[in-house]
């Protein structure tokens, strides 16, 4: 069984996006008493979104079950307060949720946060626990820089955080350190910003004590680790310089990879240096590349074909990236798929 | 020949340290005038300073000329203001063609800037001036990121940027990007800052027509482009899907890259992916990363040792990366290093 651990619902139908421009437009005037409001979208509409990208997707390239998350891009925790950032976080979710219940078999959620600049995550606490235990989610993303290229928050490994770390444990939920679309004119949103986010949560975890504090606290780095496989040398060195723990130890159940990187060169150095253990088995489909590669003739995301071309990789280390490690990092997926078969988003609400 | 195209002044006598830390308690009181005052260090000192260090590995590792420049994580644009970063920039740089002259076989200088958050960086091409004209250097280091993590200038790619541009283009003179230290608490300097404005330098580049506006401009890009290599597929991808020219095209004369990548998987990649026309050896020797690696019981930044490990490539490749490409992308180093024989500090000012 092959699990993609990170994709993103990139063709939702537009009345999603058509809401969220009259939520954004409606902050200009402050006598607008803001709700949440509805959002029509219908099944079929669902249906068509998905048959013709993720689905199609799947079935080519013969992968099964897509942990499934709001576009990231559009999460925009920048905009608006926190009240704005719940609505918009809770109508993403529940047509997520709508998703898998119209699919089951094929995707499982992954929520969106309502965080807001300057507002504790510890505000993120009630939609996780609403997306976990009533719509069967099974894990965040968790956005370290909610001012979206400005980076005014505390580090992740700040006290700031641990209130919603709890819940993370206590849910036994991991989170993707996710950021979104940038509002600094220098960080392009997926060519720098992502990047960027993924390599400075990684120094933040290597020169900080915070899984001691939270052993069982579980982060998933995306789009390959960032900058940080191709610099292993520099960030094994950096916590030998620091007197820090060695990297593979410092990472072993708490920070996983996924394998978004967009070519074999960089897939093999992946799984050259980082251990096996902390690989998790992902694509970002539909979602920062969306062309084909003409040195290759294939999807620039189809990240399958690089692992299965790497020959001396055996087959139970491919099982554990496939399968077996996003089993590990997210523990609720032994629930999957036979509690959503049961479920419907009325009962659920 | 071997030109090692990445070296700070990491091992500066105290003097210099004692000077920065009496000018910044100085910026506590407006009293207090501003002078560039006298930094008084021997050429013996200067001696000790390197002798045990930087020609020490020089020796060592078997490279024969470091293009260097005052240590970067000291520049701090982000203190004081434009006056206290001019006095800072050339006392540093001051101290860089001390260096130069007492081994002119050895060290080529590259200028620090005296950049400041919200100055326009016209300012600094009589800093750039004086270092290439009377002191001999051949290039700079240009940081993208005054504001020390803060990001709160436009993009390399802005026009506030172009007078400096036009001056570098006049001179014939390259600039590495190169951020200073980080006073934002989410980036590690060396472990994030650094090589976060390294990626994100590279997709302004990719996202806009600055070579079209200089076609003669360069960039080295230092920490083996930051994450760029490891995500070349990536790159490729977004250059396509936003009707960029291909990456090969869009770096072919502008772009470069060192080899500051401290393992030898690392260094494989970015080897095989990048055209070996735009990587320039360097090492960051003596820098981020000051240990022994206990892989391989070498020093982490022994940079050359992977070049060297690397069977595949060629000897006329590795003389391009070793020497051919740093004389094409310093053409002043065509004068070195006569030029410098006949001159000391005294006579230059």
């Amino acid at each position: 069984m092959i699990i993609d651990c990170h994709g993103h619902y990139t063709t939702a139908p537009k009345a999603l996006q058509t809401w969220r421009e009259a939520q954004i437009a409606g902050l200009k005037d402050p006598s607008i008493v803001r709700s949440k409001g509805t959002i029509k979208i219908s099944d079929d509409e669902i249906r068509q979104s998905l048959e013709s990208a993720q689905l199609k997707f799947q079935r080519e390239r013969g992968t099964d079950l897509t942990i499934f998350s709001p576009r990231a891009s559009a999460m925009a925790h920048h905009i608006g307060d926190a009240t704005v950032s719940l609505h918009w976080a809770e109508h993403c979710n529940d047509l997520i949720h709508r998703v898998c219940t119209l699919y089951p078999e094929n995707f499982v959620g992954v929520c969106q946060l309502p965080q807001s600049p300057g507002v504790p995550p510890g505000n993120c606490i009630g939609e996780l626990q609403r997306c976990v235990k009533e719509l069967g989610f099974i894990g965040c993303n968790l956005n370290p820089d909610p001012s979206g290229g400005h980076w005014t928050a505390p580090p992740l490994t700040d006290r700031y955080w641990y209130p919603f770390y709890e819940k993370m444990v206590e849910l036994d939920v991991p989170a993707m350190v996710h950021v979104s679309s940038s509002c600094n004119a220098n960080f392009h949103a997926t060519g720098a910003h992502y990047i960027n986010a993924d390599t400075t949560a990684f120094m933040q975890f290597l020169t900080a004590d915070l899984f001691k504090d939270f052993p069982a606290l579980r982060f998933i780095i995306p789009h390959g680790g960032g900058a940080v496989p191709y610099h292993w040398g520099r960030y094994r060195g950096l916590a030998q310089d620091l007197n820090r723990p060695p990297l593979v130890e410092l990472i072993r159940t708490n920070v996983f990879f996924d394998t978004c990187v967009y070519h074999l060169p960089g897939i093999e150095l992946l799984l050259k240096v980082v251990p096996v253990e902390n690989i998790l088995f992902g694509s970002e489909m539909v979602g920062a590349v969306r062309g084909i590669d003409p040195e290759t003739g294939h999807y620039f995301d189809d990240t399958k074909r690089y692992i299965d071309a790497v020959t001396w990789l055996g087959a139970e280390e491919k099982r554990k990236i496939f399968e077996g490690n996003a089993r590990r990092v997210y523990p609720r997926l032994a629930d999957w798929p036979l509690s959503l078969k049961n479920r419907t988003l009325g009962q659920a609400h």
